[in-house]
């Protein structure tokens, strides 16, 4: 049996404040938080963490794994010409070896930077989900359907993801979770749409998709079906799930309204949409009407790392200039996004917070950086001034995948190889 | 005599492009770059960086160092509240101890994240720049100016400026120079101003001043001057002088016209802009009208680090997604801003690019790191990927402050503790 003590270590309590405790966990959960000193127990592994904070880890709550491989392929172009002469030509290379290389540079990255739980849409995802199985990671997870494709095609990939949720949900201990993810409205048909609807109601899985990233998307829409996508996403049956959209850089106030009616979480990915010129998604007013936000750093292709400290600084600061309100996004919303709101959205009610019945999910920053001095505010410093390259250690579910700032599970030469090889072909 | 030879290192060219070279330095500055081996010279340092990239280092070109110790004081308030509420009376408690203590974190971080040369408006300067040239960093130095007192003590602050810029423009080998700094204009009289602008010119140094931050100082200007304050400051005589100016956010044509007409330097501070709710400057519009902007951190109290990698990024993104133009502000020019452009500002033409004749301010960073794979865009990855934290090894004028990421010149214990002293008493 896994037992963990952690002596007298600093955390940061679900209230965001800093405290000193004694914490046990038991087979990956959380069983005791206690000023009074805990018994050793025999094979008890006792860890003290001086000049460190234990944070609860980081939630990646959208993303696309094996673009890694991608990063910097293109830069400074919009999202349609960035995603069809570019990105997509490069994927159409991608065999099943590449998307493991790509997953697991992710993963290493990720995990170097505080990750804990991520989400995935992409195409050959059980050997993403082998990937996540194998390094110890939480990960929500989803065959990614793009349907401009024949009927045939759309019905092998509806297979497919099918076998995905049937394989792999709950796997791992439980640590791979499933979802069904069509890409979006705009790259797949209403019948399909619907079809991974009925999958979703099937399978009791929620559903993922992209929805109104960009301006040019919304007016084609409203163009080819006469209404706005969230509106159609609606009608087709969508809200009824439990949903998880990501983006919503272009939604209006009824759309907003929608949402928070109907528990739809949306993923706000800031870096993604800057880079991209998507525009900046109205997350204050999502924030006020009580829509459940959590926060994604998208692939490393459009943003072009994946550190979810940097990711949820740029939610605590853009709103702010752009609506000339400091406490547009305040720092404890930020962090909200980052950590519990993601778990909420990816239905993980037992990740996101450090507190007794919740998954060993935690992280730990060396907080003696120049940059958290002095540390008289810590929980400022978290949002306003850390980074990825703080965290010294890593538990997800109890397991430590990163010891003093050293892979436990991963061999980072094998995949820098693999990384190397795989890029020289597919970008070729 | 100083010497140093890189081995067949790989690091970024003026042009932008990533070669392999070996590279002479001879006291200080870079005399040989070539594709031949470099003979050996009794005396000769070899340095050899295998998986490191070697670029120019970082030109922060607006801040103040002793702030450090102010970080996260106050978060999530508008600058008028933040100043007068919260930084101005902290600050009334400093003394020249403390104000080494910040400009010594300061330093650290700084040196830590990759900036080679500073500039900096505060008090004490003269304490400041003797912990520069104790450092080794390179800094533009100046009192700032407050003249929000009686004419005595404003005569005596003049008489500071004046005094600091004739003990230390040139100092520490020519590694410190001066310049001459009224905090702003809503905070100086206009004879004030006057004054100090004359200073300026007797002493033929540049001038820097806080402009046009905020909407509201530029609408009390109007109020109280009738004119907005660029129109001010040129009719004060300050365009006919070598001039920096910091922030710059509410700026109309006209003035970005003048400001190139008359080689103004601007100052980009995004991250103090987003997180005070100032605004964003229109830099786009200014690159397109040749105006030189460089790019600042500001102080820790409001960005809240001074890592200026992530804020060149911040430079990239921001732009692009309040424009909807993916080309706003390219990676080169984001690149350009955090470099040679700042030494354009800061009057240090042999800074800022690796090049023979140039000074030996380059910084070294280690391209394994996650974040950085593939390695086939490394001069994209720079901008949109990197952060401080990946730089390993860094030299001003040709003298190593950071090695293998230990401080050479820096008693990082020592700062810890003058930092705690200093803030328990300033933060009380």
């Amino acid at each position: 049996m896994s037992r963990i003590v952690f002596d007298r270590v600093s955390y940061l309590t679900p209230d965001g404040v800093i405290a000193v405790a004694n914490i046990r966990i038991v087979e990956g959960i959380i069983t005791e938080i206690t000023d009074e000193a805990i018994a050793c127990v025999p094979g008890d592994e006792r860890i003290s963490l001086p000049h460190k904070l234990l944070l609860p880890g980081l939630v990646n709550a959208h993303g696309h794994a094996p673009m890694s491989l991608l990063r910097g392929l293109k830069d400074d172009a919009p999202l349609a010409e960035w995603l069809q002469a570019h990105m997509w030509p490069a994927e159409a290379r991608y065999t099943a070896a590449d998307v493991r290389a790509g997953a697991m540079l992710a993963m290493m990255e990720m995990i170097a930077s505080g990750t804990t739980t991520f989400l995935d849409m992409y195409d050959h995802m059980d050997v993403v989900a082998q990937a996540v199985e194998d390094v110890g990671m939480r990960a929500v997870l989803s065959r990614g359907i793009i349907g401009l494709c024949s009927e045939v095609e759309q019905a092998a990939k509806v297979a497919q993801a099918q076998a995905f949720v049937r394989d792999w949900h709950g796997a791992a201990q439980g640590r791979i979770t499933a979802m069904v993810a069509p890409h979006a409205l705009y790259t797949c048909p209403p019948a399909l749409v619907e079809t991974l609807i009925g999958v979703a109601h099937a399978y009791r899985v929620p559903l993922h998709i992209h929805l109104s990233e960009t301006a040019h998307e919304v007016a084609q829409h409203v163009v080819q079906y006469g209404m706005r996508p969230p509106v159609h996403l609606q009608q087709l049956g969508a809200y009824d799930l439990s949903l998880v959209v990501a983006h919503a850089v272009h939604v209006d106030d009824a759309e907003i309204a929608a949402f928070a009616a109907h528990g739809v979480s949306v993923v706000h990915n800031p870096r993604s949409n800057l880079k991209l010129a998507s525009g900046v998604a109205p997350i204050p007013q999502m924030l006020q009407a009580g829509v459940n936000v959590c926060l994604g750093t998208d692939s490393a292709a459009s943003n072009n790392n994946l550190d979810m400290f940097q990711e949820l600084r740029t939610a605590a600061l853009v709103h702010k200039g752009i609506t000339y309100d400091p406490t547009a996004v305040p720092a404890h919303a930020a962090w909200h996004m980052a950590t519990r709101a993601g778990a909420q959205a990816l239905q993980l009610p037992h990740v996101g917070h450090i507190a007794v019945g919740m998954q060993a999910d935690v992280i730990a920053i060396d907080v003696r950086a120049p940059h958290l001095q002095p540390n008289a505010k810590l929980p400022s410093h978290i949002v306003y001034a850390a980074s990825g390259a703080d965290v010294t250690d890593v538990w997800t579910a109890g397991k430590r995948l990163l010891c003093n700032r050293e892979y436990t599970t991963i061999d980072e030469e094998r995949v820098r190889f693999d990384v190397a090889q795989a890029c020289a072909r597919i970008r070729a």
